[in-house]
């Protein structure tokens, strides 16, 4: 029995939260195949020069790893300060951002900030099924409003939302797992129209069109907008475990009341930082993913498959009578995809060339009868 | 204005939950000045060795940073288990064991499972601040029952304890700020007649006395005893942010349904294998600062303090009328302790041989009139 296995089925014999007992724990089927196209992951590894570049400054920072880190992370705030004035063309300083172990964590401390027994949070379906777990364990409402058959979100879907008079809307964009980009006029919309806290999550920025515009740009009239990214995709970091939230000084001022001290080790610190000084080469590749994705985009519509527009390092598409099955074929031939999303649809993780073209040869052996 | 003095003053601005408006976030002030012995940080560096291991490794996953870690941390939980068998002779698999950034990170996920608005925490006081603070953020109820003069528990108090009807007992030992071992006669008798959940934090662990039994030995017949440990203190290892639960595979198990996934960085638990790997010699340096400690209690003793009997890396001495103004007057002398604990009571860490000469060279100074 795996950990995720044990923890449904032996839960309920403790004294848990009753809102627990009987539920999974988050997390994708992980399997041993040569093509893992399931998690969204980068497929690049990082440079060589890179890992060296790390290696070295790890045995720098070794020595003093008997001293707490910097608790407020002042170094790296000021390189993500740097990289988002080039990448978001908005002039930010250290004090608009605050870093943790992945953006998950990000927002389970912006849900401890502002959510809370009588708060209610609302989003968009489909999208991320994580929200709803880093709710309950805030103890926040959480309720979701669904997109329009296309995915994409317009002003009714917005005042649908609003309606519902929640304390948080959270919005992702580019959104998990349909890969839709919301467009800025809507963005401008929700934050006229809405008082509350509202989060974009843009884990997947740096996969859009070239020259789509940031939500970062909006932070500065908007005291109550955060935006959260992550490390994890355009830089080819998952295992290193680094997001962040931007926002106005004031926010990243009252996280301080929830995060753990010195939450963020020194070596995830500076490893951050090693990452951000190889972000020109880190996003050509995402140029490459990019292209790749618009590439097996248009060969999955030529091939007769429905797919949802996509501005991430991913696409959902289908439809599927039994899209279990279709997953299950795709394993046999050594192709790790996801199944999430509404009924019918099925989720591939861009990978390098190689495997987007193994992927396509799988499903079309698995698809044709 | 530091991060921290903003949460306080800039909080109230925004519509965050109403009990943490004017809070201020934990930590201790950080002022740089040569000898910090103020928050229980071992002196000692990681020595070049243990760096350049480190190094090598980092080298070695470097490379592979692109995947996400493994979710279960399975090698590194094996290896805490053997640490264990060696360190607390108690015969553990992995099962038994789940690490995360910090035991303050294994604190939140312990109360986002055993926690929630129906619920209360009680611990013995003085103890360590940040269990109210893991509380608040869980929306649990937190109560204290305060120690015996001498900051230690018996029977008496622990019934007192049992009489607030408390779901979960935090009992610290060594108890942080007072260093104060608790027997084990008193841990069982906390355990048999208690039926709830019962945290024992030994962030100290190592520190006690040798031939001290580890309330691990107490997890085969209780299943409802999690014993915290971390690898700041004894491992040298506070910048790294490694800590983990010990207890019942199945109380393991029900933690991944609060866990966020991926939690814990392929870097960092690589981090904790390395340091795992060099226990002989750091568990050495614990030898160390165990007889640093103990003369150093004598010494106060013989230059009339007193002081709270330790079994930690640190000691809690007095009584002064205005321990702010000893405080105070050490650092200008170069030497940064730590105001916390009851009034009158200052806190020490034990430094290298050097740092605890200049402590003592400089209390006598400012103490003497």
């Amino acid at each position: 029995m795996t950990l995720s296995e044990a923890a449904r089925h032996k839960s309920s014999e403790l004294p848990i939260r009753a809102d627990l007992v009987g539920r999974s724990p988050y997390g994708a089927p992980q399997l041993d195949v040569p093509v893992r196209l399931n998690t969204n992951e980068n497929p690049f590894d990082p440079s060589p020069e890179l890992v060296a570049e790390l290696s070295r400054v790890i045995a720098q920072v070794g020595s003093r790893l008997n001293r707490y880190p910097d608790r407020d992370a002042n170094l790296l705030r000021a390189d993500l300060a740097t990289y988002l004035a080039t990448e978001s063309q908005v002039k930010l300083t250290s004090e608009n951002i605050w870093p943790a172990n992945g953006s998950n964590e990000v927002m389970q401390q912006l849900l401890q900030l502002f959510g809370g027994p009588d708060k209610k949070l609302v989003t968009f379906d489909p999208t991320y099924s994580m929200y709803e777990d880093y709710c309950r364990n805030a103890f926040t409402k959480y309720e979701t409003v669904s997109r329009k058959p296309d995915f994409e979100i317009d002003f009714e879907v917005i005042n649908q939302v609003i309606a519902l008079h929640p304390d948080i809307i959270v919005l992702t964009s580019p959104n998990n797992p349909t890969g839709t980009v919301v467009g800025q006029l809507e963005i401008e919309y929700l934050l006229e129209n809405f008082s509350g806290v509202v989060i974009i999550d843009e884990a997947y920025a740096e996969f859009r069109a070239p020259g789509t515009p940031s939500s970062i740009i909006n932070i500065q009239n908007h005291p109550l907008l955060v935006v959260t990214r992550t490390m994890s995709k355009a830089f080819s970091y998952a295992g290193a475990r680094i997001g962040y939230a931007v926002a106005d000084p004031k926010v990243i001022a009252a996280l301080q009341l929830v995060r753990l001290p010195y939450h963020l080790s020194t070596i995830t610190q500076e490893a951050a930082r090693v990452a951000l000084r190889f972000s020109a080469e880190l996003l050509s590749q995402v140029d490459l993913i990019r292209s790749e994705r618009d590439e097996l985009a248009n060969w999955l519509v030529a091939s007769g498959f429905e797919i949802a527009a996509s501005g991430a390092n991913f696409i959902l598409f289908g439809t599927f009578s039994d899209r279990n099955l279709i997953w299950e074929k795709l394993v046999e031939q050594g192709v790790l995809i996801r199944q999430t999303g509404p009924a019918g649809w099925l989720r591939v993780s861009i990978g390098t060339p190689q495997e987007n073209s193994l992927f396509k040869t799988a499903l079309l052996k698995v698809t044709s009868n």
